[in-house]
This record gives C-alpha cells, sequence and structure tokens, in this order.
C-alpha cells in the first residue's frame, strides 16, 4: 500500500528535477568550494549561483543570504548573535513559535541574566495580537528583537508580515521571522516588508534535507554561530554541502515556476478536503483561520475532530495502519506525548481535549486520496 | 583535460556506492524521522541504523554518537559545550590546530573573561610537544579540556592520542579529538584511546559533503550548540539530512572493507611520489613527519620546494593551468593570501620563504599521474 502523505509541513518528497540536479554535482563536481584549484572553482561557483539565485527571489542582495544546515540553524544564528553581538537586551516572540525559535530563546534566557524575554499575546483565532505587540513595543526602551513566523506550521496562520514590519521599523526594533513553511509557497521581497533576518528550509518546497538559508541585512553586524575556515564569507564555517545547497537552488526555482499552477491544485485539494470532511464528520472544527486562505497557508488544515478522548488515543495509530500520513502537532514534537504547545495557546478548553489533526498537502495530492482519508475518519469516528 | 586530483585531504570525491544509496534514499525515503507514521519511521530506522554502524566502527555505544553538518559544526559543539555546561576554565590546544578548533577558542576566549587558553609548543618535527602538554596539564587546578587532532590535516603529523588520552586521564582533563582525517583512514577504538570527545567529516572518506559526527562519552554532560526539535536525542536540533548521514554510514562502511587494499595502493602511490620528486628535485624537504608513514599518515605529503620567491607566486597558478589540484596549506585558507599557520609554527627561518605545497591521494589516484606531476614540477623548476 502506498501511503497518502498528508504531511507536507513536516517534510516534503524532492522533486524529480531536483534530485537529478543533486546526482549530477554529486557525480561531476567533487571538489571543495574553498579550493581555489579548477575543481574547486567548479564547485565554488555553483554555490554563488545558487546563492544569486535565492537572493533575486527574495529580493535581496547575494551577500545577504547564508546556507546553513537547515531553519533551525538559521533561526539559532540569527537569535544567538542577536543577543550576543548586537547588544540585544529585549525578545519579543510568541508561544506559538516553532520550537527552534522557543528552545533558543529559553537557552539564550539561561545564559544572559540580564535579558528580557516578552511573549506576545494569542488572539482566540490563533493569530498575534498585534495590539499587545505594539505595547510591548512602546512600553521598552531596551534594544529589542521581534522574532515571529511568517506562516505558522502547525495551524497555517498569516501573520501580517509587512504590519510587524513596519511596527518594528517605528520602534526601531529588529524583526526576524521563521519563514520555512512560506519560502516556496509564497512570492516573498523581503527589502519590501522589511524584515531584518529571516530564516528558510529547502525540505519544505520539495528540496533536500539539510540545508536552508538565512536572510541577513546587510551591514546588520551578525556574526557567526559555527567558527571555523571562511566559508559563507565568514558567516558560517564548515565545508558546503554543496549538493544539498545546489538541490535548494533548483527546488525554489520550479517551486517559483510552478508557483501559480501548483497554488491552484493544492487550493483545490484543500478546499475539497474541508468541504467533505465538513459534510462527513458534523461537529468537525477548523483550528485557528486555516478554513480561510485569506488568513491561512492554503497547504495545510488543521482539523479539531468530534472525538472522546478515550478513542482520540488511538486516532493517528488507526490512519497510520490504514496508509495515511499526517500528524497531531508538528513533526519534531510527533514523537512526544506532549500536546501542541501552539494548540495550547488559544483553543478552548472544550476543544484541547478533542484530537486535532494537521492534514497538509502538495501538488502531489489527488481528489482521491482526500476522499479515502476522509472516508476513513468518518468510519473511524462511527465505529 | 581531467584534472589530478591531489587534493584529497580537502575533499574527496563519493565512492559511486554511496552515491547509489543516496540517490535510492532521496527517491524511496521521503519521509522526516521525527514524524510518527510508517513514512517517518522509515527515515528514523535508517538512521539509527547508521547510528549503530557508526558506533560500531568506532567501538562506541550508538546513544555516543550524534550527527552533524560536519566536522567544524562537531567541533564547535563540543568545545562550546565544554565551556558553557561542562565548566571547563582552561582550554589547552595548540598552534596547529585546524581552524575549526583555533576560532571557536578565539570565540570562547572573548567570551568567558574567565577561560584560561594555553597552546602546546609543536616540536621542530611539526609534532606537539607531549612533554609540554604534561607541564600544562601538571601546573593547573582548573577544570581542563585538551584539544588536540590526530592527523594533522597540513602536514600529516600523528598525534600519539593514547599517550595524550592517558595523560589527560591522570590529570583528570577532558579530550578531544579532531579526527577529521583519520576516520574511515585508521582503525579507531576511542574508549580504548580514551577520548571524551572527537569530531569527524563525512567527505573526507568518500562520503557527502555537510555531514559529520562527534562522539560524545555517555554521562558527559555536554549539551546542544543548536536548539529546536528533539532530533538526535536532544543533542542536536534541525530535521536530519537522511540521505547525507545514510551516504556518510555507506563511506565508512567502505572504507572500513577495503582499508587494507586501499591503505596499501594510496602507501605505495605516496613512497612512489616521494622517491620520484627527491630523485627529480635536488633540494625538495618533506615537511614535518610527512615523509615517514610510521609518524605520518599515508594519505599526504607537503613538500617544501627550492623556487625562490619571486617565482614561488606563479607555482600554483602554473600546476592549476596544468590540470593539478593540489594545495598550499588547507582548502580553508587557499583562497586567502595568509600563509599556513601550521607550518609557521615550527618550519625553520629559510625554509618558510620557501613555497610547501600539500599532495594528498586516494586509491583513485596513479602512478601516471605522479609522474605527470613530478614531471610538470621539474619543469617548473627549471624554466
Amino acid at each position: 500500500m502506498t501511503p497518502i502523505y498528508f504531511d507536507n509541513a513536516a517534510t516534503t518528497a524532492i522533486r524529480p528535477e531536483v534530485l537529478e540536479r543533486m546526482i549530477n554535482v554529486m557525480r561531476e563536481v567533487p571538489g571543495n568550494p574553498s579550493s581555489s584549484h579548477a575543481v574547486g572553482r567548479k564547485a565554488k561557483s555553483l554555490i554563488e549561483n545558487a546563492r544569486k539565485t535565492v537572493a533575486t527571489f527574495m529580493g535581496v542582495t547575494a551577500a545577504e543570504i547564508i546556507f546553513t544546515s537547515g531553519g533551525t540553524e538559521a533561526d539559532n544564528l540569527v537569535l544567538n548573535s542577536a543577543v550576543r553581538d548586537l547588544g540585544v537586551k529585549h525578545l519579543i516572540t510568541s508561544p506559538i513559535e516553532h520550537h527552534a525559535v522557543l528552545h533558543i530563546v529559553e537557552q539564550l534566557e539561561k545564559e544572559y541574566k540580564d535579558l528580557k524575554v516578552s511573549y506576545v499575546k494569542i488572539k482566540e483565532c490563533g493569530s498575534v495580537d498585534t495590539l499587545h505587540l505594539g505595547q510591548l513595543l512602546a512600553s521598552t526602551d531596551d534594544k529589542t528583537l521581534v522574532s515571529l513566523m511568517h506562516v505558522n506550521n502547525e495551524v497555517g496562520n498569516i501573520l501580517d508580515v509587512e504590519g510587524v514590519g513596519k511596527l518594528c521599523k517605528q520602534y526601531g526594533a529588529y524583526f526576524h521571522s521563521d519563514m520555512v513553511q512560506s519560502v516556496g509557497h509564497y512570492d516573498l521581497k523581503l527589502k519590501e516588508i522589511p524584515v531584518n533576518f529571516m530564516a528558510a528550509s529547502a525540505h519544505k518546497f520539495h528540496g533536500p534535507k539539510g540545508v536552508g538559508f538565512a536572510y541577513i541585512e546587510k551591514n546588520s553586524g551578525l556574526k557567526p554561530m559555527i567558527f571555523g575556515g571562511g566559508q559563507e564569507r565568514g558567516a558560517r564555517a564548515g565545508t558546503e554541502s554543496v549538493h544539498n545547497i545546489v538541490g535548494l537552488e533548483e527546488a525554489l526555482k520550479y517551486a517559483y515556476k510552478n508557483l501559480d499552477e501548483e497554488r491552484r491544485q493544492i487550493e483545490s485539494i484543500k478546499a475539497y478536503f474541508v468541504n467533505e470532511l465538513s459534510a462527513a464528520i458534523p461537529g468537525v472544527k477548523f483550528n485557528g483561520n486555516c478554513a480561510d486562505n485569506s488568513k491561512s497557508t492554503y497547504t495545510l488544515v488543521n482539523a479539531c475532530l468530534p472525538i472522546p478522548p478515550e478513542k482520540s488515543l488511538m486516532l493517528l495509530f488507526q490512519l497510520d495502519l490504514k496508509g495515511i500520513a499526517c500528524s497531531k502537532g508538528s513533526a519534531c514534537q510527533s514523537g512526544s506525548d506532549q500536546g501542541s504547545h501552539v494548540l495550547e495557546a488559544f483553543l478552548n478548553e472544550e476543544d484541547k481535549v478533542k484530537p486535532s489533526v494537521r492534514f497538509s498537502f502538495s501538488h502531489y495530492n489527488t481528489k482521491e486520496e482526500v476522499d479515502y482519508v476522509v472516508k476513513t475518519l468518518k468510519e473511524f469516528i462511527e465505529d
């Protein structure tokens, strides 16, 4: 049984064209990009071309793109150096951020005794309360960095990054955004938002795992997290994963080349899923804004299912047995028994005890798969 | 013209068998190892099998192997946490270490005002003066970590890791060793040495770039450098680069499966190179212990060539034009105009002004390639 893969917010399959290019690079370009001979220069030019491609799509300069081992490293790099090197004394973030932000913030809080951390309130719809953000910014004189993600990875709510960017600028605060769920799915022009820093990851847009990038605004003074050789213009030491970086480039090219077409396709899958699920399962709720594509990403649905607690323990297990891959919260937590810190932040008490499941889509999914998943869910509930 | 690749200490070509397995994983195993469904579990099991393979070769337990984005991250992870979490107040290292150690040490020195850093003296032969190391250890009461690399990446000198391990144990100091140049080239049983921590990188033994591992002794208390999801048993956050980790595993398997055969082959290439070069170029010297395989790795030669300074500037440029890939110092520095900090530490003044070139070999090299390189060098010198 080929599994039905409705967990594209956790990771996506590599596009065949991306894989082909990675294979070609691994076969034909063995050099170390730091070597000055021809074999090395060939590898170096691949990386620098990839940097230009990424910079062009993001509307920034190549020098502002730093390749990392993924989104988590990019988030850590920004937050770590902001406190250590930029003199940031106040971090403002929210309780619904990815752990790649929340856990480095907690670590920094332990290391820097005078660091103040504030959490913006979350509204009932699961979005960040930007009024409260304004109050937090207005009430501080400390050098501040705001870290808020663009598209929430669990419920899909979209942050008004332009609004937050403007607010941060008004108060002279840095703005960092984890854009792991939006890069490759939305057109982004970072200078226009504006953000000072951002993080992205290739495996969320059909690229390879183990590579991502940070945007670091020129002259910001941000310094490395990993020290050693002079790679990435001194911003990130360690021999570059050339095939992974080229894979990221290729995946980003295809993501934006096919953006409209694939977006329409995924939107129709999602709309169909929401309709069919609503029709089949009375009492289903859609968490956050995920049923509204103007306020949420078109790539995912987070459904609160009317299932009693004693039965809900078996839900994911049963779906897995039936060949359906989806998740409770994010992948990073799915091994643990803990609930979702995101849903915990805004669901009402009644919905918190019901199981919520994230179904996330790609252009590889079909309506037939939706039919099967909805049927399976219905049978489980009625059983 | 296919280049002659004599720069295998900088990076090695991926073995075809390794590439095949990576391709298979990228095609067939798209899941996120942190997802609890079948698609995710398949990815997870690949990583855990790889961990067991690595642990078995290194003579440690699987729980003590942490996959990283490479050797540099592994070195940084160990040194950073040793000072931050283990209460290390004194770092002892040497001036001939890789920058992945030296530069994080410098950074830690800036961050921790009470941190003491000592550098072991280097003997005329380019080896660490273990008598001096003993004196340094005897004269300190602070909690100490010694970081010394196993095989020097520029001149190939082998550290007596057993002797240093014993010395560190005697004085209650931690011992970390950058083993990037020895893993896959030498049989290593880490518990027998003993070391507390070590760093390795796949692309130095015909694996992919962008993946390595750290050995972290159980119950040592070492904590992460990158915070976020609970990957790598909480020791290193970020979605794992599954194909790269599997590539590392496969490369290590082949390296040890073919160790004796390939070692003999590379040794004969090196011996032939040393003999031919000595015969063709009177006055050539071999830096450090590199002409003696009992004290130096069989994989490289660092030759000091009798070329006047004004002509030496053209040397690497000419070799490159003739299709020969080799390097001055390590790859990480080759873009810069700075000389080698390793040779600077022990060469006499007369040899320092002559060009020194590192030629490093793999089982893909041939004696015909040696003939061509020696002939080209001879012509350059006599021209």
